[in-house]
């Protein structure tokens, strides 16, 4: 964790000079990167509880950083900072935000103070605010920015080269342009680097890309990660219901989604619920309640599992060495179920599976498990002999390859019959799948038993 | 899976038009983007054992895009394709190809083949390929390219602007330009847009960031993409260890990156190894190992389940209905120890949980599996008093508490020691985290119960 033993230092630093009368801030500030600043602005509040140093510090901060470091801070911390904030400076920051971030920020704020902003804002800035907070959570809109460049329909290169300096300072990227008609309506799209290297007098709309791809505004932001990562794009333009430019999600914030996305999953494939942050700041009651959930259906469902072993009762007093087997059984079977489904849901997630490939991986899944069922069978054999004989060691054998196919093949199932009815293949979680196969274990194990003990 | 359907459409459209002596395939062709025209040569291949074709089609292609295209296809593909192709023709593809591609495609090559092709290369492109073949995988140096923008210490912005010009063509990105010094070190970097702004007659040396972020040639890939998430960085520069730049990794190969890693991760998470292609190409017989290592692993501890019965089997035998309780106890002490490890496990990976922070999520993990374990013991005992009376109840609710909050302790701390004896935290997969819950639960439940019973 050489990172974080950095921010230490830093840290430390950063509050000698505060202590010092300041003296070396000038030197040490300008040297921090704005999201480690970040960083250490969020441990100062949470850790030291020292709100008051972080103000000072971010008071000393220049404009444009102070709106940087101010778009690193998760939520939280932003709120405590603007809280402390009189209107007319948060204003300045506000307007020096990415679009994308200033929303963001803009929503966290009670109304009493969107409204005290809004009437101090310039009408096109407050159109713009007010048009971007309004899209919904999770869609292209609500990731994208509007600080793009847009070229006119009919411009020269050298006309798109002027514009192209007049906008980068506050653009978001300027390396790849949006060339737009007369009704706003995305036209075309070309990279400076076909600028750089075209003659100026040339049209912008002869030597643009036509075939542009883009996101509609309601996307959900996986999708528009997705194509941003599948096409190596450094910016995906997004565009009303009227093919009306109106925004960009540029490559980092998609990078931040897939980051995102696969950590929601993972957390999904373990029952737990979408944690607002991260695991070591997220409240206590959420946590619990992100938790506790399927935590509780599972132990329902696991009566099922019960209500096997009580049906089977005389089997199991006849044969009280069965039992040794039991969480073995189950367990394997649990195992392999797993990985199947865990396997399918992750194709899932990167495009690598589609539903079409079902019939194909079914019987894949089929070859696979009935091997990893023979070799746990032949593992598990010699130690069924030695605990309860032969007959003993056929039954559980016998288990074994039955509970591993029927457990992989659920597994591999699931996922694909949950996205079929509309639902996230996610939901198909280790322990959800274990569950269903504890259960079907105990019935297929004590049934085999039942019948092949019966015989001797 | 509309871009599934898509594909196929496409598909179809190619093969038409290649059975009518190619009639529109001038038309089809170009409208095709590469990534998606190499995963139409892939289904080509594998699906409809269809390489003819696909030759035919890459032949139609013009140079630049049979570069792309196969430095898209995925290895397997990549060797079919190529080995149809005569040295000559495949010297030029190569030439075309970026620099990291083009070494991934060599790599694949047998040494004949190798030997042969570096003989007729040019000596400097030699030199590069076998420079950038030697690095290891999974390293900095495995995924940068060679092909970015060096501008030499000293220059003016104009000069600078014309080398921009210069290697527009052929550089991975021209976006981001690298200041070496006379002896090919990293001096600093700047990025195009400033030197768009900056006065034509200003020394590069003193518009450009002296303090860069770089990373040294033999850095885990991890690291690197992480730098470049965390920055909103479009490259990362890499250096060798005299501090001489080398290569840079650009935004889209990090991308890979974080997505492969979320990948293995998934799969570690449920004991699967390490697969070389996505679930539905990689070879059975590899799928089987990749799979049946652990799931044999954990037949043999899940005897300690067994064994811990066995040792209870008197109090077992004078209790048949404890049986009942066993899968929905150990299953739910596994399934919030299993959620507990993955808490952890994406949390260091995503650089959420420090080992430094290991005190405090002790502590909160604490409290939440308490509650998490109180709730559940709610929720069971009921059930017990019907199924064997209060006795049983207050057995099974202890149990449910002192076995969710023991697996969930375990589950936490896991990942820790993991990675404190320098394994990956991801080897805390749920199925081991289960078994070893398994285990344990069997030991506290009955203890507990043999404890409880005799008193009445």
């Amino acid at each position: 964790m050489s990172l974080n033993e950095q921010l230490q230092e830093q840290k430390e630093t950063l509050l000698s000079a505060l202590a010092q009368q300041r003296e070396n801030l000038d030197e040490v500030l300008p040297e921090l990167r704005a999201v480690d600043l970040s960083e250490i602005f969020q441990e100062l509040i949470e850790e030291d509880d020292d709100l008051p140093s972080v103000l000072e510090l971010f008071e000393c901060l220049p404009l444009e950083r102070r709106a940087n470091v101010l778009g690193y801070l998760l939520g939280d911390f932003q709120l405590q900072v603007v809280q402390a904030i009189p209107d007319g400076s948060l204003l300045s920051v506000l307007e020096e935000m990415g679009s994308d971030e200033r929303v963001d920020l803009f929503n966290l704020l009670d109304e009493d103070r969107k409204e005290g902003l809004l009437r101090r804002m310039a009408r096109q800035e407050r159109e713009d605010l007010k048009r971007m907070a309004s899209y919904e959570e999770g869609t292209a809109g609500a990731i994208m920015t509007s600080d793009y460049v847009a070229i006119p329909s009919g411009m020269t290169v050298s006309q798109a080269m002027m514009r192209v300096r007049q906008t980068a300072p506050d653009a978001e990227t300027v390396y790849q342009l949006y060339v737009i008609d007369s009704q706003g309506k995305l036209a075309g799209t070309l990279s400076l680097r076909q600028l750089m290297v075209a003659r100026p007098g040339a049209k912008v709309d002869d030597i643009m890309i036509n075939d542009v791809i883009s996101v509609i505004v309601d996307e959900v932001q996986e999708h528009v990660a997705r194509l941003v990562a599948r096409y190596d794009m450094l910016a995906v333009p997004v565009i009303d219901h009227d093919a009306r430019l109106v925004g960009i999600v540029t490559h980092d914030d998609a990078m931040d989604v897939v980051e995102e996305e696969a950590t929601e999953d993972f957390h999904k494939g373990m029952s737990i619920g979408q944690l607002e942050d991260g695991v070591s700041r997220v409240p206590l009651w959420s946590l619990y309640r992100k938790r506790v959930t399927w935590l509780v259906l599972l132990v329902f469902a696991n009566l099922f599992s019960g209500a096997g072993i009580a049906y089977f009762e005389d089997t199991i007093a006849a044969q009280v060495v069965l039992v040794f087997f039991l969480p073995l059984l189950i367990g394997s079977g649990g195992n392999a179920g797993a990985q199947a489904a865990t396997l399918m849901v992750r194709g899932m997630a990167t495009g690598d599976v589609g539903v079409k490939d079902w019939g194909k991986l079914l019987g894949r899944e089929l070859m696979v498990a009935g091997a990893l069922g023979l070799t746990m069978a032949l593992a598990v054999a010699p130690i069924g002999v030695m605990r309860g004989g032969e007959a003993v060691a056929m039954v559980v054998a016998t288990s074994m390859v039955t509970i591993v196919l029927f457990g992989s093949l659920l597994g591999m199932c699931l996922p694909f019959i949950l996205n079929r009815v509309g639902w996230d293949p996610a939901t198909a979680s280790a322990p959800l799948v274990t569950t269903l196969i504890d259960a079907s274990g105990v019935l297929i194990y004590f049934s085999i038993a039942t019948a092949v003990l019966a015989g001797f």
